[in-house]
């Protein structure tokens, strides 16, 4: 329990009237696991989306925000192994008859059906492949189905990413479910290729677009792992509203009591996707507190877990922390040098400590300072570098220009990450 | 020969009445060669300066600034090792005994001392070092201490980088100059760390700071090596007027002719500095053509060289052409990507091509097409390949947009990349 929200096994199906399946096309000739994703519910959906904001955008983006205008969807098709981005008119077409693919076996119009691709770009993606599976997709919905889903949509990933809540609006007890892929070319607008959330709280398109956009501010849009926007980042909700509670249609309690729950699933699947950023060995967590205002804040953590010598310190367990202080230097925003203190804090576990992340930091046993008021100060290395090996590592530092507090999420930089990209089209 | 300019054997001595000397000092323990470079002037010099644009300066940065606001130097004394950054009032200290201590041996003023280092941030640099070879970095100056000099500043850099040439003003010989160090920390604004020019053409202080950065536009601001823009960033010039020629005090022909050499060593140096970025195994251009202004065709350019994803693939010699239209996407840059084409061209040697650069856009023998009028098209994998093998690649894009063209040179992101910055400071 943590207040109002319970944390429940499952993602996408979690919440009621929701089904989900997945299917193995081969898209990408060498792909062994399913590689196309439906997600459907049984009632038309409220729906509100966040896209790239990459000027390049790939057909299925350019489809489905023509699709989500009404602020209503039923389905969601995706694929992994291609990215259907930079494919001219032919590519325009296929994003097209995959939604019209969808309609014909669901029964839901083709513009209530929202099209994701993710893979590489360039590169015609071979429709009739999915063609001959839409009808065996359509059959495997089902509520087990979230873990073809949530398999389907993972490329260069490590691990699957979901998880679920329960919460309670106007008397009624909801649910909100999520999966996610993104482990490369992330960055902070947004910090993920394709995310989804579904839920059964009943809630207003209007006002599932302004807890969307809010939320990502402070989950999504704080995490990198490349500094790379990629063409195809789509984040997607869809509300039922089958948990009956009275339908949310302005702020107030109970559209906080949403945010709380979207903010926290939101925020673990940031966390997720940093953690799984390509060739990570380990999720780096900045937390800048004393900042003069929560953006300020959230834009120094940004620009330090962004930079490429920042990451590959933290792979070399190395308390550089100059590298900190330069990055902060060149994020644009004001700050006084001479009064940033940091240190390092870690966690054995970084999965435990998604859906607990208030525990880190915590000056203690697992917390070693490395520059005081401006200075450098001596410290225990051998302790540093101990913290600095954990599975997460965060990097706490405190400014002296106001009480405000931002968190960013990264990775750190390995050899991994040059060999997955140096022939990723292979 | 090239128009009114000579390229010569040679380096910031190259001009009359400049000396230069390098001793060892062992600011880091393990050092082998010199670590500390003297440049000096036996006459008092105009001088302009452009500085990084972090927020975190060093030590050395806010001495320098103080001193060159009178637009007079007569000397540079230059450190590797220790970076004097984040370093408080001792780091203060610790820079203004340095330009005491050349003051005391070369008898010139100390507010007429630049102060610059590099190497590692947020440690104490040992002054006494210095303090202990000052008489020695004195009595070595020569013409020839310009080798030892141009060692002196290296850190991770794995090839010294100098030139100089001989230009005509107003009818008397000129020469100009350069040495520079820059290998990683180095992103667009400035694509250096430290970067020192001489020339013995008269030019007044404020035409030689109208002039440098104009320069800094097209060559040192159009490379990046990791995104990173160090805190110690300084590029100075020093004229000391011994040519003879009239005084350059306006635009016209002679600014044009001293600017012309200046671009020109610019240009060497900053493709000098790309192509022995951290673990690089080659110099990448990009070229980007017929764009709506060059402002914009340098931004996509630099958009594309700074990409981690595109850096991999230049590793991996993969043409995964999409990464560099992605980067495009998210430059903020407008351009229409349905009009876009995109070919790699080649040169067997970078250092033979850095002073005859327009050998590159060549479509021919060592050139491929990738993508045209914003679709993929069919090529030959196994000669992109080779093409992309080469020590010195170009990505040549053409936009539909208008008639203008820019150029920025990076290099690739490769395991020792991550090697080197993974644990710096041991």
């Amino acid at each position: 329990m943590n207040g109002n929200v319970k944390f429940i096994d499952g993602g996408v199906t979690s919440p009621e009237g929701f089904l989900a399946s997945g299917v193995l096309c081969r898209i990408k000739e060498s792909r062994k696991t399913c590689d196309v994703a439906l997600i459907y519910s049984e009632k038309i959906c409220n729906a509100a989306a966040v896209f790239t904001q990459n000027r390049v955008k790939a057909e299925p983006v350019k489809l489905t925000k023509k699709n989500i205008q009404d602020g209503k969807l039923q389905a969601v098709i995706a694929n992994s192994g291609n990215a259907n981005c930079c494919t001219g008119s032919e590519g325009e077409q296929v994003a097209l008859k995959m939604a019209e693919a969808v309609s014909s076996v669901t029964g839901c119009k083709p513009s209530d059906v929202a099209v994701c691709s993710t893979g590489v770009i360039g590169m015609q993606l071979p429709f009739e492949k999915i063609n001959a599976k839409i009808q065996e997709l359509k059959n495997s919905l089902s509520k087990e189905g979230h873990k073809d889903a949530r398999c389907a949509i993972m490329t260069t990933d490590t691990k699957y990413k979901e998880c679920a809540l329960e919460f309670s609006v106007g008397g009624k007890k909801c649910h909100i479910g999520t999966m996610a892929k993104g482990s490369g070319m992330i960055h902070i607008n947004l910090g993920t290729m394709l995310g989804f959330i579904t839920t059964d709280c009943a809630i207003s398109s209007a006002m599932l677009e302004k807890a969307l956009k809010e939320s990502v501010k402070t989950t999504y849009n704080c995490v990198s792992v490349d500094g790379d926007t990629s063409t195809n980042d789509t984040l997607l909700i869809l509300a039922n509203g089958m948990a009956g509670n009275p339908e949310i249609k302005t702020e107030g309690e109970d559209f906080n009591l949403f945010l709380e729950a979207l903010n926290k699933v939101n925020r673990i699947m940031a966390m997720k996707i940093a953690s799984d950023g390509e060739g990570a060995t380990r999720l780096v967590q900045c937390t800048v507190n004393g900042a003069s205002s929560e953006e300020n804040a959230r834009a120094l953590a940004k620009q330090v877990i962004s930079s490429s010598l920042v990451k590959a310190a933290m792979f070399g367990c190395d308390a550089n922390f100059g590298r900190f202080l330069c990055a902060m230097g060149y994020s644009g925003i004001e700050f006084n040098p001479q009064k940033v203190n940091i240190w390092f804090t870690s966690k054995k576990n970084a999965e435990r400590y998604f859906e607990n992340y208030d525990d880190f930091s915590v000056h203690g046993e697992n917390s070693v300072q490395v520059y005081k008021d401006g200075s450098p100060i001596f410290f225990d290395e051998e302790k540093a570098k101990q913290i600095m090996s954990e599975e997460a590592v965060e990097i706490l530092i405190q400014c002296g220009d106001g009480s405000s507090s931002g968190v960013a999420w990264g990775c750190d930089l390995t050899y991994d990450y040059v060999k997955i990209n140096g022939d990723y089209r292979t």
